[in-house]
């Protein structure tokens, strides 16, 4: 017998809803994959592949994405402002341009330091610089009161939780498959998710008819439902909605009066059509209805410099506007973020560059217009190519990329893998892809982390890393794959 | 009879347990202070002040304290690394030094873009820098493997109260006075606040008889007592603990088998005496005592970039260190921190400059030094300041500065105005700080925002503002208020 006590905390006692949360980009297959990669920074040359591919999360910079130097140029200054005080320097060795310098010093002259903590709410000039970036987006009014910064769109999306969910019987209706981050964070609060299933066929757009279906049977189990997760553009499927979409799902809600969570952190990542935000259609459709059918919907809208052209996740710098919310309310969501302070002042500063970049006729513009369209542009190839990669693989299928960083086929898995799988305690598709970093060194995302349709089977892949090399990895290890279990 | 429907979210339904949360560092007279800069900028001059006094929250850079120049340097390269293309500008036109340029180039190795997601618990090199640190400080082995960086230690705290607490039974020891964020946080997780006061005849020391009692009684209702806070150098009472009080804090955690929580980002700000880690002394009395009476107390500690003389608050850096935890709730600490993705990779980088700052003979040491000197110096001069003039006001009582950025001073408020303050429907404390914030400008905060024992009356200030004319105010102030009173 140890004289020893044992320890306070064990897996056994801790709490619960934290060890109930999944989050599975982040996850055993992503450990796996840094452990491979850490072998083969150490010249061990046994693995069957020399690189490891993150295809696994949305992180542009990690891959060979470069950050847009209008705004890290900016950013150099807001850090170290005695540069300021070699302007001449500045413009004419280092390649800064005047406006450069005008918005750093406009920055400065707002924050004061980017060492202080701000409002909690964020910087009251970057909040008014948003609305107006959502007054030109939108064409309808918006105001900086109802615009709250976050540490990413995450913290958004968990301040809006915890003041949602009064209980463990709040519901909040989540699209399936989705963004990890809305179970784990549902089953951290201990508050239900109704999932709603998007229809692959379309493309995954979203369907009302199963939104309502699943609506409806939450609500006859008791569950009080009180808002809805829409992800526009699509993460992990890469869809992107159309006006159709995003004005019956708002009709729904104001039917059954529900509040609207529309992530649209993707919302410069798209392709085909174009996006259409919420609040614009919102407002379009208050305008529409002088009845008052929409008037008292309630909106969060969320943005982050994490996505798009930017690509600036370890910034953390997002945020997220409400239209429609009660101003009491608004002042809980206020004293919550209050708690933990404010979101971090550089990346508030580059949520202000983002919704206000440098304009036609200003001396950055050309380098920021050729920078921005160079990333578009080759985001825009790499998803063709390996949405055409897809098509020729057998028991693949992959709807046409539409937006976001991120395409999610279908495989289907033969008879054999899958009893293979349960061989070895796996879901099929954790199988598949722990069999694909095992052969390839190419980490994607099984489509259980998302959750799916019973008896479907996906994958999610960023089309982020560069070249093509890896993605034909990915067809031979397939057809290898299905020989062996065909 | 209005056609349009109610809002679903109103103050009656949404998250109880936000609602109960208070947080009155940044509370009504906080925004009753921004209101009163917003006239003053706008150019009113009814206010029969000039000026807003921030002494409610710590917050340097607000105030006049400049950033640290080898910190701001090596930040503006990470941000826009094409600077390093232009070393002889950097040397010798801009005042770098090669050691910032060598700092630069060794972290954009180790993190490759800070626009890149880090691992969740931090970037692997600079976890490493932190444990190299807390070697060199306590002269004791610390692991990377247990270091877990954080967006300020407030986040920290976040995810460690998520971890240790089960349900609404599990409580925290948390002191009395206190810095708000524990109670807010225990109130957001629906778990037991257990308050100890500490000892304000003491210089605001611990006491374990004190301790004990609460904790004895708490167990006597049924609570799950699971872990102690201990905020050292106190916040806000300005406290620095004794090595003795430290050891006393740890036999009692070792003997009631709870885990600790050390708060110890004022470890810089110390001016008598010295800061005596959490960690160092655990592992004296692990050496001590080979019967093993210590080896299982769990002890989390944590540190910010916000305090010391760095006060780089902004930036949201931070880190926390456990020692002796279960390895199955470290895999859970993992998975919670990695559903928000990653602390801001700029501020984790400021972390790794604050804990490994230019050594003596580097480019940079000298003007380091210099600048670290002067900021510890005047806070010094600050505090000192401030405490004479308090000795001097009628009814109050302040104990001798000792460490972190504030002082607590005890109010005795005249019968006649707690009348009054009754009347007002306020706290004596809150009507003392709101009559001080109406008549000359300067903010505090009540004592009743960090509780405080029954009867009596405090407040709170940092001592950062520059120059001595508003402790002046002060003086008058209370003068008056007491002829008023009296």
């Amino acid at each position: 017998m140890s004289s020893t006590p044992a320890r306070k905390l064990n897996y056994d006692n801790i709490n619960p809803h934290v060890k109930a949360a999944q989050y599975a980009v982040r996850g055993e297959l992503a450990v796996k994959s840094e452990e491979y990669r850490a072998r083969l920074a150490k010249g061990d040359s046994s693995l069957p592949f020399k690189q490891i591919i993150s295809a696994n999360i949305g992180n542009p910079q990690q891959l060979d994405q470069k950050p847009i130097t209008f705004f890290r140029q900016v950013l150099s200054l807001l850090e170290n402002p005695k540069l300021l005080e070699h302007e001449d320097v500045l413009l004419n060795q280092l390649d800064y341009k005047s406006d450069v310098l005008d918005r750093a010093k406009w920055l400065l002259s707002k924050v004061g330091s980017v060492g202080a903590y701000s409002a909690s709410n964020g910087a009251p000039a970057i909040r008014q610089s948003i609305a107006d970036f959502l007054e030109r987006r939108d064409g309808f009014p918006a105001n900086e009161a109802d615009i709250y910064l976050s540490g990413g769109a995450s913290s958004g999306v968990n301040t809006l939780l915890h003041i949602i969910c009064a209980d463990s019987n709040s519901g909040i209706l989540v699209p399936i498959p989705q963004y990890p981050l809305y179970t784990a964070s549902l089953s951290v609060l201990d508050a239900k998710c109704v999932p709603y299933y998007l229809d692959e066929s379309k493309n995954w757009g979203t369907d009302v008819a199963a939104i309502k279906a699943s609506y409806e049977k939450a609500v006859s189990e008791g569950v009080d439902v009180r808002a809805i997760v829409i992800i526009n553009p699509g993460n992990p499927t890469g869809a992107s909605l159309s006006e159709e979409d995003v004005r019956a799902v708002l009709e729904f809600a104001a039917e059954e009066h529900l509040v609207v969570l529309a992530d649209e952190v993707y919302q410069t990542n798209v392709f085909v059509g174009k996006f259409h935000s919420f609040k614009g259609v919102l407002r379009q459709l208050q305008k529409e209805n002088p009845d008052g059918k929409f008037d008292k919907v309630e909106l969060a809208s969320l943005h982050s410099v994490s996505k798009g052209m930017v690509g600036e996740c370890g910034h953390r710098g997002g945020y997220f506007e409400v239209c429609g919310f009660d101003p009491r309310v608004q002042a809980e969501i206020y004293k919550f973020v209050s708690i933990t302070l404010c979101a971090p002042v550089i990346g508030q500063c580059l949520v202000e560059l983002m919704v206000n970049p440098p304009k036609e006729g200003e001396p950055s513009y050309e380098l920021y217009q050729k920078e921005y369209n160079f990333i578009y542009d080759s985001l825009k190839e790499r998803a063709t190519a390996l949405y055409e990669a897809f098509e020729q693989m057998e028991g693949v299928e992959c709807a046409e990329p539409q937006g976001s960083m991120y395409l999610f086929p279908t495989v289907t898995i033969p008879p054999k893998a899958i009893k293979a799988a349960e061989e070895a305690n796996r879901t099929p598709d954790e199988f598949y892809c722990l069999r694909l970093l095992d052969a390839t060194g190419v980490c994607l995302v099984p489509g259980s982390g998302f959750l799916q349709k019973d008896g479907t089977h996906h994958f999610r892949t960023t089309f982020l890393a560069p070249g093509t090399e890896w993605v034909g990895r990915i067809i031979e290890f397939h057809k290898d794959f299905m020989d062996k279990y065909r």
